[in-house]
């Protein structure tokens, strides 16, 4: 199985507040690229996916944080789709410093398949069903 | 009970997104912004803290969005503190539209006193804990 | 004239750096948030301008940065609309500690009257003008 | 000479507003991620500067918005140190599509030397200084 996939990614200076660290919120932007990434990888791009009149909007977040991450680390994020996606598409990441294995934060997101028009949940159309089965088939 | 407090907040342009409705990450910013309010209400100031050597880093977030807020929309962000605070602080919030009765997001954010010279969990100073007191006494 | 219009503003701790200041960009929300109520003020919604098909696009910053402010100031963002809306609307700004007179920062932004559908410049719409000439008028 | 040094970057969702497009304060963020990694290509970490007591503050910001970037473009954001450092550090930015041409925003950033400490303006260390001579070397 090719999954998780692994994204690295710099901190940067705004990214920090006053007691050092990156700020507690940011964490959700570094989820958001490294699923992105994670889809690209797949063969999946977010914004054919808008073309095509299909939105994934984030319908539940979750996140823990053990320890911190500084200005200019360099940190992973990993990604991990827990299962085939149907209507909803729950996500596992777990962030470390780049070369290290104790995780400073984890996170889960439940994206959702809707039509863009009709703003209703829909099925994932087939060519990211496929890409799915590919991306999580564990031969 | 003086709680829940409630904070309005008026949406802003670069709050939204090509959908056009809220980010899903700014609401972690409006829960911020509440506490933060809900606690000067009380009279607590971060900054006090922070000035007497304690932080307090969040450390548990979930959140669930249930419809959308749209750019200039103003929400009222209700924050309540579910117990006196020990040294974790869990905090409920709920957003609706001024005037409204539909919950748009629900949060849960839980922080944590730390001493901020030993990065250390603290309890509460005396004076968060009297506030605390009369700010969630029922009668 | 009842311009300049002045906008109150709490220095929130997402918006601060590890220097404990607020993060030079964030004065371009400040200011954001500052002529969309200085217009509002004068009765204009940008909301409703986007409805009936204007966008307002920004097409020239300039800011300079004297003095810094630090979490949970409390700030005062003085707008000046320099002349009449044609095409351009050019803005002034000035960023001072509320009731204190030193500037920590200035500012200028130019916006554009732009058709969204076409994406090309236009005149501003009558009910804009007329607000702005009462807005502006030395009488 | 080594320089203009290029970044590349991904647009993020988040960084787009309800017109589809990048939204104006996002260049200032791409600008520093862009400097931070041309100071690293010419041997100047920014965080060891921090370590031996110097701050870079922003002191000017100038921008020009010419042509708007979207979701999932990849740019490439141009910089150019225009003179050896000296108290103030005037950087000039370009930002493209990758392998186009046309320039989408360009912006210039006046950074100055300060003493972290006191707070006030300082030359730059000789290790910068011959960094600099040395990426500036037109030979």
């Amino acid at each position: 199985m090719a999954l998780p996939y692994t994204y690295e990614r710099r901190v940067r200076y705004r990214e920090c507040d006053p007691m050092g660290v990156v700020y507690h919120t940011v964490y959700l932007d570094y989820f958001e690229e490294a699923r992105t990434e994670a889809l690209r990888h797949m063969g999946v791009r977010y914004r054919d996916l808008e073309a095509d009149g299909i939105i994934m909007p984030v319908v539940h977040v979750e996140m823990d944080y053990h320890a911190s991450a500084h200005y200019d680390d360099l940190l992973a994020i990993d990604v991990q789709f827990a299962q085939p996606p149907s209507v909803r598409v729950p996500i596992e990441y777990a962030v470390r410093h780049v070369g290290a294995d104790d995780v400073l934060t984890t996170g889960h997101t439940t994206l959702c398949f809707m039509d863009a028009e009709q703003r209703r949940p829909t099925r994932p159309p087939p060519a990211v069903r496929q890409a799915f089965a590919a991306g999580l088939d564990p031969s």
